[in-house]
């Protein structure tokens, strides 16, 4: 990396087969490690073709022991010209036929204290200009603070792998992302999130120049990252979804819980929807440009639940969740935060 | 009402009190109906003021004999300039304080065999321009044709009793607003729809100038109707909901039903929930600006499932709905829907 504001560098003869295979050795991966995780539950694949151009492949688990419902996806599409919300953001892109491959994921565990988990990693390229997106985050109905420190510090460890900068921009960028303004909350404890990385100027490359992200991006300056290091970020950060997660399921998939709880779950699910259905970008685009509905869909939970003017009773671990988890918060270096959950029996 | 293309009428100066006290004893009345209907559920109210300007007030009814969820809505909102969405369809309004009033309504009943309906009509003013908007829709999920024809049957003589005209581009409009693109599908089967009718011009007043609502009305021609017939409408038009909807829960609250059923409503609730959240304008409107997000939302299923590229068996009951039952259909007149609905014992 050098601090630089030259323009994007080319990316090798090779890309697209090249992310293409780290894509799906990714889907791969994350699909066999869910396998032995779940014990008991199967992917089912189904490949598709995309009238357009490209196709991809779908793999769902349902009604496993763990997962009650999971999909990994993967695609590779391609078209004649990026639509208009893309050109905005990419306007040397106009006119050019563009290329997209990407792997993306959502679990929805049965029990309450597993929490729901989301990636995406992606890759465009569009005539003269590429970039890379991506990032992960978690959603926990029962929320504990070490394992929302776990799946960020794993995850920072593998940003920093490329480069100190970039955690420092993702995480808030994440946070700011996935929040729905309708309810004045993020979907859950966060993660990382990016987008459009071309290795050129700076790192936050979002539409709110006003936000967090994009002031510790301004204070950071100008960075050049090549396309191998951008590329090296994608494989670092997918291959650190599974440390990222399992150790979560694997320490708390036996915890009983009862009726009340799976009604939050159902409760909080229908927040999930609500963010996927009103504020999701892709799926929004997805879904008015004739994608593949189904594949898009795959994000929703199996089973939602609504409730009017639903409030959690104070002081309950329902309000935990709605009073401290659904806010930005520095889970890693907060000590304040280890106070707050220690009356729930949230900590650990 | 008279063929000419004049300007839009003056509404009488009391129009607000008169369209206020219409929309809440609609609310009253309706409220009443279905409580007797239910016989055990009961509304509970809220009222709630809006910082910007106005208030409504809620019912909600939960967990009563026949409704699993149900809410009726009426508010009173004023503002300083409309959103650009709405300044769009009436440039006249540009700059001037606004006001709207109406009432809208969602039921879920818990029976499979008991059809979900929405209703709502609204009056705007804005500087120089008024406009009535509103509807009602009816959304099975193990239908009868009879039940079909009955909801279409009422609405159509609520709308002849101001104009034979009105109904013929309310109801392909209908079809044209509760339609899920990403689906292909109608959200049921339709019913009324009508938006910015300000008595002048065409009746059609939609954004899609090749839709069969729009060529209906483009054969109609221009049409003047008074402030006070297009007030009837609305009068007209609400007090037919309940003999449009009640005689069909009579008829079907004791059908027995079966898991399959139950896991089929709460499939299916599932593209109401996707309906209102990715296209209905009203819905996304309210949320993306500060809109009072549980009495938005009061119209979500309070259970919905949703299952991987899920397809009904040939030839069931569940493929009879996905087939006809959402597509645009002449109800009332087409005599073979008869034959298409009798192998599933699905006409009375």
């Amino acid at each position: 990396m050098s601090n630089s504001a030259e323009s994007i560098s080319s990316p090798p003869s090779d890309s697209r087969e090249r992310v293409k295979a780290l894509v799906t050795s990714l889907q791969d991966e994350i699909c066999s490690g869910l396998e032995n995780l779940d014990g008991e539950g199967r992917f089912k694949e189904e490949s598709w073709e995309r009238p357009e151009g490209g196709g991809g492949r779908s793999r769902v688990m349902s009604e496993g022991r763990v997962f009650e419902q999971g999909g990994v996806n993967f695609s590779e599409v391609m078209g004649n010209e990026l639509p208009p919300s893309i050109i905005n953001q990419r306007p040397e892109a106009k006119g050019h036929p563009w290329f997209a491959t990407g792997t993306s994921m959502v679990l929805h565990p049965r029990n309450p204290y597993l929490p729901t988990v989301h990636l995406n990693y992606r890759y465009f390229e569009a005539g003269p200009v590429w970039w890379f997106g991506g990032g992960a985050d978690l959603t926990p109905y029962y929320p504990y603070l070490n394992d929302a420190k776990h799946f960020h510090q794993i995850h920072q460890k593998a940003c920093d792998s490329i480069s100190p900068y970039l955690h420092k921009v993702f995480k808030p960028w994440c946070d700011e992302y996935f929040f729905l303004k309708h309810r004045n909350e993020t979907r859950g404890i966060g993660g990382i999130f990016y987008d459009y990385q071309d290795g050129s100027g700076k790192i936050y490359k979002g539409q709110n120049p006003n936000s967090p992200a994009a002031k510790t991006s301004n204070e950071i300056g100008n960075c050049k990252f090549s396309w191998e290091e951008l590329f090296g970020l994608a494989k670092s950060c997918g291959k650190a979804f599974l440390p990222s997660y399992e150790p979560i399921i694997q320490k708390r998939q036996n915890q009983k819980y009862e009726k009340k709880e799976r009604e939050f779950q159902l409760y909080r699910r229908g927040r999930y929807v609500e963010f996927n259905l009103v504020w999701d970008r892709g799926t929004i685009f997805g879904l008015q440009t004739n994608g593949r509905t189904e594949s898009i869909l795959m994000s929703l939970p199996p089973l939602a639940r609504w409730e009017y003017a639903y409030k959690p009773a104070p002081n309950s671990r329902e309000s935990l969740l709605t009073d401290l988890f659904t806010k930005p918060q520095e889970w890693s270096t907060d000590k304040s935060l280890v106070e707050k959950c220690l009356p729930y029996q949230a900590v650990d």
